[in-house]
């Protein structure tokens, strides 16, 4: 019997990654909020790798933690390990992975979203959303409650109709040993919803004491620990190693052999799983030419034996998987824990989402993470925030927030999802974002924080430290090109000691910080009076000086990029009225409903022809509605 | 497919508070052991109540703890709470009950089982044991995987065939949103067991924040704290408080008005519920003259604000559970975070297992905990405990463990469940036990180590520090035996300011100790050379002396229990054989074919004129067959 359980501004489904960030955003902006999950013990639960971070995924979180999410706080709070990836590229790739301690992870997260005002928490499983005149007007839980809410965010992950799969098994159930949500599927397609299926998997787990690590080669965190959030000041405790082993040509023979019986091959998966992150037989089949890949120890925690085997993942039966397992390098007496499985689940087809993340169809019904088909913790965790910032910015009438292509990664991953949809699990990746070199690890502050701060979610104190520390970095870069440097024998001496080319007429420090065989640290030398700076201050003015050629390029195409982002398409358009379109452009244009003529011009099947003749027909109307104004 | 997983001396599938002791017990005494779980983060999970210990049940956490299990370690190594219970009753009663952090007192176990050498863990879902002529030979997981073991104990709790019931909400379910375990039931059911159905419940969780506790009366731990485990040397830490609280006429009228609604009188329950643990609206119903219940309100661990509303287990609709938390006091405005409800499952009919817990129908099969018809973790974790002792012990070819009724409270839970069975879920009660004040909390380790510590689960160093506290407290007694007060004006004005009557003849220390109004801190006067004792020896003494009349009644009774328990019948008898006894009796003694006069006597059904006719059978046969030796 269903009752009435309450009245709130917001209702999150879900309380994984993004139904996290989203009931924290809606709460800490001040409206009423209500997240559910089925399993209270499941909230932000890392079923899969036990690590958070890496290059695009490490972006993302940071840049989450400028917007003012959590996940970045989080992950400080409860890392075990913290390495700078790709410290010898350049500084686009640069990014920061942590292991994380994935229950104390989880449990952490669970008691922020505990000690959140405006927020509560209710384990339920969310059966039907209640609509009305195509808007949303709140859900219903298994046992009866009613919950009304002016906005309902759906962070569903891949428990929608999910089946396990583990070689000749396949039965119903979510991730790591859940129930699954059978229910709710449904009701979006009752609503008009076009619903695509995916599938996940995930790698077995180990006993630690089964493990020769003396045939692995270790992966220690870094010395100097640079956490995730700006907010986190210090970080500094006791690590644990991963370790890095490889597979041999007998597992690539092992998976040969058995493939008549992996789900996989034997079309007993019908999703579609990530290309980005493909499991173990996937990988022997498409790369059959490499001999070997790379499989990495990593713990889960630090009060557990468990060990997760990075890069095996599998749905091969059990027994191939405990063969498979043993042919690896130190793994040869292994004990299994819990057997890799794949997962198959229901997503929403991400086109039929604003940019906001809204649905076209229902309004004030918004989804974020898994369920919009993209895979992984952090790619959850973005669209979660976003979702529940537009979310509230709407309830509050205020203008929403649309990152661009330009401002962040998130930008990216939302455009892709929103524009060309995707028909595989979506993961992030530094190759999606052609503004790279602008969108790096190090400035997501310098990038977002304004705009988490206008939402209200960084904090006057913390806003304050940021505009010092921006403040700080254009002082300095000021300073080093006010500075000139005379060629005096002296200079010259020391600029050849330091392996570079003497100096003829004078020149600025930041001329010299340009120089690729100088750095901030070596031009101390023709730098007396400088300041004494904190070292986020120097990499910050290192890199936008070093690098400025290739930014100011990329600042210029972001240029043209935004005037066709600010080109907007009146939400009223009939494209059957604009002439000389091609059919598939129209009817692309016609599902996707792009906002702006950039977003058109990403829509697959829409070329630059038909980008002319849609300017073209926005120019004549513009005119028409200018010359009826004036009659 | 099926493959071979691996051989195993023991297999134990479960790894609630049964199997871990269990699991533990085996693998501590050698043996290649594997324990299963559907899920390793269910490990030693507290679906219900947040506390151990208590009236009974903290008797048999102490008793675990002297045979050298692991739930009094545990508990000491998580607690967040502890009180000495009943301390103004007798010594008999007196009993130590903690709360415990749930999530901390589950990965503090899982962590113990994946440290323990011998010991496998593996994710699974055993769904077949495999025998063969009546002799255990392995089990086989839902993945394929076939464990060979030679003994195999079943601890499964309430996943077998378990449905979840909250109002006319009812669906196959484990309990705290698991997966239930629904093929091993017709596992058993083929294998010629008897299977019951019984039902148990749990109350729901609220939100701390939304409780008002000034309305409410404050239960802080004790002070000073005293540990379960004798290995615990000093327990000092922060505690946080329970809360007392009370039902009202309201909730009364709420749960009355709405029983048309709830699972338990509609008769959508068939299991049979615990009659010592019963709903609110059971006791509503069946204490209808009391005005208001108690109610708890206890922390949940450390780092949660959810809170266990302790005394309102209920499987009523959600929307009535809300309406009744909120008519309690200090609840008008409580936000639920996790309903209550009840859970269904199948139990197998106790009075088939020997003893030992080895069943009488298979070999090597061994059953405890939930499966057996008890409740509560202490009662799971004792019989767990002496499943894997004895399986142990068999394999090892030694002789099994029976603890008498006399022993321990162990020795009279498992003779109630075998020899009586059990209509309804089983809970420990201090009533229960006939010898109850030589079964005390107090003295666990002085009856039981000495058995444990010959089983091979008491290390030597905690043996000799058993053994000289066991010299201590007899060389105490004895020297206050020898010590004699002559009746000098001084004694006796002395005497007379204790409040106690004065001595005309000499009277030992051990004599005064025996007077109500004094005890050993008071004698202290009349005994100026006294040795310093620690704490506990002094209790042990003063105990032991005060008592000592009751106690050696007690004793005697324990001599004349032993003399029945102590005439074995064989195994081969033929109940049909024995002439005059009546056909009821017959029958329940070929039902459970009881190992002496003792346990037959106390089958519900058989009475002291069929215990004759046996006694006198016996006689004949014995003389019959010594006559036949002699021939």
């Amino acid at each position: 019997m269903e009752y009435t359980a309450g009245y709130y501004d917001v209702a999150v489904v879900g309380a994984g990654h993004a139904g996290c960030e989203a009931a924290l955003a809606c709460a800490r902006l001040g409206l009423k909020t209500v997240v559910f999950a089925i399993n209270l013990d499941s909230i932000a639960m890392m079923p899969c790798n036990p690590s958070i971070g890496g290059p695009a995924k490490g972006h993302l979180v940071r840049e989450i933690d400028a917007l003012g999410g959590e996940m970045a706080r989080n992950t400080d709070k409860t890392l075990i390990q913290v390495r700078m990836l790709n410290t010898k590229k350049g500084p686009a790739v640069r990014a920061l992975r942590a292991q994380a301690d994935k229950k104390a992870y989880q449990f952490s997260m669970k008691y922020t979203l505990e000690s959140q005002e405006n927020l509560d928490i209710v384990q339920g499983e969310v059966v039907k959303i209640i609509t009305q005149n195509k808007k949303v007007k709140g859900v219903v839980t298994r046992t009866g409650g009613v919950y009304y809410a002016n906005a309902v965010i759906l962070t569903t992950g891949v428990y929608l109709r999910s089946r396990i799969i583990i070689g000749d098994v396949n039965y119903s159930g979510g991730p790591n040993g859940l129930f699954p949500a059978n229910e709710l599927s449904g009701c979006l397609l009752d609503l008009g919803f076009e619903l695509g299926r995916f599938k996940t998997g995930t790698p077995p787990r180990v006993h630690k004491k089964s493990v020769d690590f003396s045939k692995m080669i270790e992966q220690p965190g870094d010395e100097i620990m640079i956490p995730f959030s700006y907010e986190t000041e210090v970080l500094n405790r006791p690590q644990v190693s991963c370790w890095l082993t490889y597979t041999t040509k007998k597992t690539h023979e092992i998976i040969l052999e058995n493939l008549h019986r992996a789900p996989l091959y034997r079309g007993d998966i019908k999703g579609v799983g990530p290309r980005y992150c493909p499991s173990i037989e996937d990988k022997v089949v498409r790369f059959s030419d490499k001999e070997s890949h790379q499989v990495f120890i990593e713990p889960e925690g630090l009060n557990t034996n468990e060990m997760y085997v990075q890069g095996v993942s599998t749905s091969l039966p059990e027994d191939v998987q405990v063969m498979m397992l043993r042919s690896i390098k130190g793994l040869e007496n292994v004990r299994l824990m819990r057997p890799g499985y794949a997962i198959e689940y229901d997503y929403v087809v991400p086109t039929q989402l604003h940019l906001t993340l809204e649905t076209k169809e229902i309004e004030g019904l918004y989804m974020a993470g898994q369920i919009n088909g993209t895979s992984g913790y952090e790619e959850a965790a973005a669209q979660g925030l976003i979702a529940g910032i537009n979310a509230a910015l709407k309830l509050k009438d205020r203008e929403p927030l649309v990152l661009k292509r330009s401002d962040a990664y998130i930008g990216v991953l939302i455009d892709d999802l929103v524009t060309k949809g995707t028909n595989e699990p979506y993961r992030m990746l530094t190759s999606r974002a052609e503004y790279r070199l602008i969108l790096r690890n190090d400035n997501a502050d310098m990038r977002l924080t304004e705009i988490g701060y206008k939402i209200g979610l960084i904090s006057e104190e913390r806003y304050e430290k940021f505009l010092k520390k921006k403040k700080m970095i254009e002082e300095e870069i000021e300073r080093l090109r006010s500075i000139k440097i005379t060629p005096t024998q002296e200079v010259n001496e020391e600029l050849e000691e330091l392996g570079t080319s003497p100096i003829n007429t004078p020149v600025t420090l930041e001329d010299l910080l340009k120089r690729p065989e100088l750095d901030y640290e070596k031009i101390k030398v023709f730098d007396k009076g400088r300041p004494d700076l904190p070292k986020e201050i120097i990499e910050q003015v290192q890199v936008e000086i070093a690098y400025e050629g290739y930014i100011s390029r990329q600042l210029k195409q972001v240029e043209a990029f935004k005037k066709l982002e600010n080109k907007k398409i009146p939400p009223d358009i009939d494209y059957d009225k604009i002439y000389g379109l091609r059919t598939e452009a129209k009817q692309k244009l016609k599902k996707i409903r792009p906002e702006s003529i950039g977003q058109a011009s990403r829509i697959s099947g829409v070329n630059p022809a038909d980008i002319s003749i849609l300017l073209i027909y926005l120019e004549s109307e513009k005119r028409k509605k200018g010359k009826e104004s004036e009659e």
